[in-house]
């Protein structure tokens, strides 16, 4: 088989991580009898200091046609941030309705958790973040500036349509996994967003009667990752929340530095994006240092909706094996002082014919 | 001097732990002068199953007249958490005009942090939440129920009033203590509330320039509080981010039951408000095992508040004292057995005259 694969390296260690792992997703490839034709978008903060765009007008449509997308990072210390996102990551969410958003959050053996007593193993769980709307909806404006009576509306849209469907994708996977779904919402303050969502999960419960589900306030649920993070198996949340969540998740399984994601069109119209949870950390841009384990985990989960789980074990496979290795190489965020390729090169060695 | 102080102790263990703390703070107040009267109000969710309401229409006129109010916990298995909040717990908040939330995260020496490596004395913050608006607004509302294309929206309404108040509240404090102020905002994804915020900021940054002010995402935030607690100060956040970065400041500091929380009316028309950050804990009401501490805590604020700082020293050196004793009674969430009234005894005799 072969497949079409969009990159965007985008800024700082996006480059970096996106180049290092081509070998390894190739060399996978290779022994499952796939091929990945790559076509590379050089868009970005560059870009956009030179000509004033992160992406061209038609960016989003020259995506469309592929089977799937893998992104670096995108942030430039020098450009604010909502015009990075605001000209890349986000458009491609929303406009290729990519409306689920997966994260795993994984101990693995051989990782040291910021929380004490928590070991290799001990932490399993996938967060389905919503990802085209909720509290990043575009809504909202500002009045008054500058008087004293100034105010702003930041509006958060919740659609039925939206919802469903990573409600929907969240049960699915708990019906895969252990039967356990969390649902973290803030309907006791909130009382129109939440509490359609809320609703929502319960009328999906119906047609999951073998998913037990758990109901948890956000603010409980961030406590939760830390107090007890062994009892989620699933957990559903809006787009902030999920976004909230998932950096709580990433830094207890570890290291932000190995922390993956896939941003899926469920509907299959449009190609999912793939692409580590991490930044573009402009601080170690460039120095060869950064841990690729978050964007070659991407790439599993990109072969994965590819159809491709031999390739994703394999994957997975060799980057346990090497995480379990105390003489392997290690990146600095995992407590090591090699470089990028270094862990590249090593997990090639590991990976059987 | 003499103070009028509202009590309210709610439901569950709020009232373990506010009647535990009332011969504590009494005592304290003996040994320096200070008289507390209170007037107990038994409002919460068992007036709500007889009467159908948490607190009767004028409740919040009747707190007006009163120096303080000291909060319990409100929350009862059998009502819906946006009953008992919005009938109590919220309308009085916003219309005592509490509009600022001080939440120190301290871990105490005796206290074991869930965070590998931290010890008493690592962690000393405090996170100031604004606390009538924002994402808590009751803006919002629901369209097209039932059909495919139902929706949802849930406003959140930042006024430059609102904002500049807790920005100062949270500067003054900065400004007091080590002149470190971080500001959490969303910015990247929500372009109006929160690109206001942060112009507030900067704009009252230029009056406190003696005050470092560094800028986080909420997202990069929450994993702060795990990665590098030690790197805060003053932290101030919106209502929704002030509420997740709270309980994960509880909670990084050892445990939910030694949080206490100020909502503070600063313009002083109404009274202040001060409760444990804790909830009402069904699961261990009624067993006498609750940990008074965070109620006890709020008392220090509370006696703060009224400009009664040796009394709030008092409070705080025996609770300091009684942590660090391995031989003190503890309660279970922080590995002991004994129970409230034990933990009170034990503060009670390491009073000084
Ligand atoms: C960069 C930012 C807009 C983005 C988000 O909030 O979605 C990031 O934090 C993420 O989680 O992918
Ligand atoms: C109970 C709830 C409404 C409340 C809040 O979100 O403000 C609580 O979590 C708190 O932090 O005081």
């Amino acid at each position: 088989m072969s497949y079409e694969i969009a990159l965007i390296p985008g800024d700082g260690i996006g480059n970096t991580v996106v180049d290092a792992s081509l070998p390894l997703l190739d060399a996978v490839g290779d022994r499952e009898g796939i091929t990945l034709e790559y076509t590379e978008f050089d868009w970005g903060s560059e870009r956009y200091l030179e000509q004033g765009s992160m992406m061209p007008d038609d960016g989003v449509d020259r995506l469309r046609p592929h089977d799937a997308i893998l992104l670096g990072a995108v942030g430039h210390p020098d450009i604010p941030d909502h015009v990075t996102l605001r000209g890349l990551m986000l458009p491609i969410r929303k406009r290729l309705n990519q409306q689920v958003c997966k994260r795993p959050s994984i101990l693995y053996e051989g990782v040291e958790s910021p929380l004490r007593g928590y070991e290799g193993g001990d932490i399993d769980f996938v967060v389905f973040r919503e990802n085209t709307e909720g509290e990043y909806a575009d809504v909202g404006g500002r009045e008054h500036r500058g008087f004293d009576h100034e105010l702003a509306i930041q509006s958060a849209v919740f659609t039925r349509e939206g919802t469903e469907t990573v409600v929907r994708a969240a049960f699915e996977a708990a019906r895969e996994r252990d039967g356990k779904l969390t649902n973290v919402t803030k309907s006791n303050a909130q009382a129109y967003g939440m509490v359609l969502w809320d609703e929502i999960v319960a009328e999906l419960s119906e047609e999951y009667p073998d998913v037990e589900v758990e109901r948890l306030l956000v603010d409980a649920a961030a406590m939760d990752f830390i107090r007890r993070p062994e009892a989620f198996d699933v957990v559903v949340a809006s787009n902030l929340f999920g976004d909230i969540l998932t950096d709580v998740g990433a830094i207890i399984a570890g290291s932000m530095g190995l922390a993956p994601s896939a941003n899926l069109c469920v509907d299959g119209d449009a190609p999912s994006m793939f692409e580590p949870v991490h930044g573009s950390a402009p601080d170690i841009a460039g120095q060869g240092i950064a841990n690729p384990l978050a964007t070659v985990l991407s790439g599993a989960m990109l072969f994965d909706e590819l159809g491709e789980p031999a390739a994703a074990g394999r994957l997975r496979r060799v980057v346990r094996e090497q995480l379990a290795d105390p003489n392997a190489p290690r990146t600095p965020d995992l407590g090591g002082d090699s470089g990028t390729e270094a862990v590249v090169a090593d997990l090639l060695d590991r990976l059987e014919d």
